[in-house]
């Protein structure tokens, strides 16, 4: 054991989850607790709070609003997307970091992010250990795209897989009450991960959902879409599709961004984005009445319906990295083990290297879809059924929810 | 006394609602349960299920799956926005359904929707008085739009709203995490009201919500919306905006459709409807990242958010209309009688006739909406408070919606 005293920072960085704010708690209430943690402060904006001294402390919240933070969706401490430089080519930014973690005596740092936060983590470690400064660096994941390599999954992703499950569920009833002919096109984050996508098929396992689902990890053709909606619209009269909002041609182009002749006319689609324009283009072709929605940031923020299981593990990601970190570790990201023997789903945290997160997007595995391209198997299902249940414990107010209330105290106001 | 037996058909038109099943469920159950009534048929899309006879005997149905349409969205029966011609004019209608109702010994009709559908319902029982054939004719409201007159409010309207509400919520904190500027803007549904738009003040009023909302109860003037929106942004670098997406020019032009010299060059509107157009305008006038969300389907179909008050309500309004058709009432809608007298709402059904509802929106008063028409003002926050409250009482399975699902046994086919 290798006691080491000090400050902590914890700061949170790119786009926020329904989630994320649990694994911050888990952070902070377990450094809060710490007796080898002195003082636990926030960055306000991620490492942009770290370079320009805005720290929350956060030992002057109270604890019952800090508790709220288990079910208050987005980053409560404020996000950056604050790339750091290579520091053998402009240290600056690591220099100031420095400053700070020797202002406040910070020996620990917990950054709660994706690919890049990882990164960060990465390069800051690195940076702490050639200049001899002793700080444990740890890195609490989370991403809605699901795409860390070296975890079984994200927190944040199963939230929106519920989400868009749930949803997916609710449209389908809704554009099957006439019986005229419609179609649904479905819109669904993941530019590089179809994790997201995917998950719409939950909504047909469960009865309702998606007759088509495009992920990115094949290419689209749009030929073959038009095909494949055509054939099930004219045997059913509807159909519902899911998208992907990256899905791309063989060539790579993005179908948001293409011009193909398809597109042609079609020019301001920027406006609505892909769901708007393939939704013009099925209209043309098959004539059909059909409604393109995009989920937009509901599927990002929508801890009303997030999975409990979700935000528990959320919470444990964060506490982990705290006593992890307390009993020696350092230059870690907490990951997740998981099996799911016959149903049984046990999920256990682990340490993994930073370096085998970073410049990595883990993407459906290609056997996970079918041959076609327009749907995912029941291995897909298997993989994220468990993630979702459990109902969220989120409290309400006046039947709406009851989010954290921070004081966000900084540090140099005090 | 008047006690009269035969058959009942029940039907649900115009555009689906979270709870317009649990009107049905009332109607149903009682029904069923009723000693007048010898049998209950559901109609098929509505008014077109009777002329086509398509109707379904739901005395097939299984008890446990008919109890789950409590909590099962969109119309479950099928709708239809089929209008019934003039009588004077075309009777061929009127005949096909009087021949139907005969071939059924149908003594009870209960029709379960909008402005529309009380229309279809009087002009039915107009001529059935006129044919001498005795039918006693009962409508159930239904809208998310919240535009019936002669009643409080209208089932389906409060759990649209309260999904809203949550949204705007979510979406808030989710604009709020980075320390760069942004304006998000949220089109929400009512072409002609303002209701459901005014209810996103239900966010802003729990803390988290638009700066700015826009109802069609007011002319739109696109300079002080831009004037508006830089005032905010300016201030503290972000805005969130509410639309209806009903909002018009003082000439009566709707936004949506408008082409005036600040559209110019975003002739494709139509690809992304009214947020998209008016994000591109904010973008050009303000250089803010501008980011349009349009609430689509999801708001009117959300029953996973539902209001429980709102769910039983509806159920009341069902069962209300069976229990006064049997006892000699006909030609009535069930409409809501409220009284919120300090904070304690209580809520009675009453019986209005058809015709008052008929033909008339009821819009939000315009003195609930503030001077400069761009947010409405406490007495509409105490109007709608209370109907949200109460979460939803839904089964799940496998964390996911479970939807009631019906045998729908065809009268013709048994």
């Amino acid at each position: 054991m290798n006691e080491l005293k000090g400050a902590c920072i914890i700061g949170q960085s790119g786009g926020p989850t329904a989630v994320i704010n649990a694994s911050a708690l888990g952070v902070i209430r377990t450094a809060l607790d710490s007796e080898s943690i002195t003082r636990v402060l926030g960055a306000a904006h991620g490492i942009k709070g770290v370079l320009e001294d805005r720290l929350y402390d956060m030992g002057q919240e109270d604890a019952a609003e800090l508790d709220l933070l288990k079910y208050t969706p987005s980053s409560a401490l404020g996000s950056c997307r604050y790339k750091l430089a290579d520091p053998e080519q402009d240290d600056t930014d690591y220099k100031r970091i420095l400053e700070i973690f020797k202002k406040y005596d910070v020996r620990y740092f917990f950054y709660n992010g994706g690919n890049d936060s990882m990164d960060t983590c990465n390069k800051i470690s690195k940076y702490m250990q050639k200049v001899g400064y002793e700080c444990r660096i740890m890195g609490v994941p989370k991403t809605i795209d699901n795409d860390l390599n070296g975890t079984d999954h994200c927190p944040g992703f199963a939230s929106a897989a519920k989400f868009i499950a749930t949803t997916c569920m609710e449209v389908h009833r809704d554009a099957h009450v006439y019986d005229t002919g419609m179609v649904t096109i479905i819109e669904i984050m993941g530019r590089h991960a179809g994790w997201l996508a995917g998950s719409a098929a939950l909504a047909t396992w469960a009865g309702y959902g998606p007759d088509l689902i495009y992920l990115p990890e094949t290419d689209f053709n749009m030929d073959e879409f038009l095909a494949d909606v055509k054939a099930v619209y004219e045997k059913t009269g509807k159909c519902m599709v899911a998208v992907s909002e990256g899905i791309h041609y063989a060539d790579g182009t993005f179908v948001s961004e293409a011009k193909t002749s398809a597109t042609d006319g079609f020019g301001h689609a920027q406006l609505g984005g892909l769901a708007s324009m393939l939704a013009e283009i099925v209209k043309k072709e098959t004539g059909a009445k059909v409604r393109g929605i995009e989920l937009s940031l509901l599927q990002r923020c929508g801890s009303h319906v997030a999975s409990q299981t979700d935000i528990d593990e959320a919470f444990m990601a964060g506490k982990t990295a705290v006593e992890a970190a307390v009993s020696g570790v350092t230059d870690k990201m907490v990951a997740f083990k998981c099996s799911r023997d016959n149903g049984a789903y046990k999920c256990e945290a682990s340490l993994e290297p930073l370096d085998i997160v970073a410049n990595f997007e883990k993407k459906v595995p290609r056997e996970w879809i079918n041959a076609r391209g327009n749907g995912v198997e029941q291995p897909f299902i298997d993989y994220v059924l468990p993630l979702i249940q459990g109902e969220t414990k989120a409290p309400k107010e006046n039947a709406l929810p009851r989010f954290a209330k921070l004081k966000k105290v900084l540090t140099i106001e005090m």
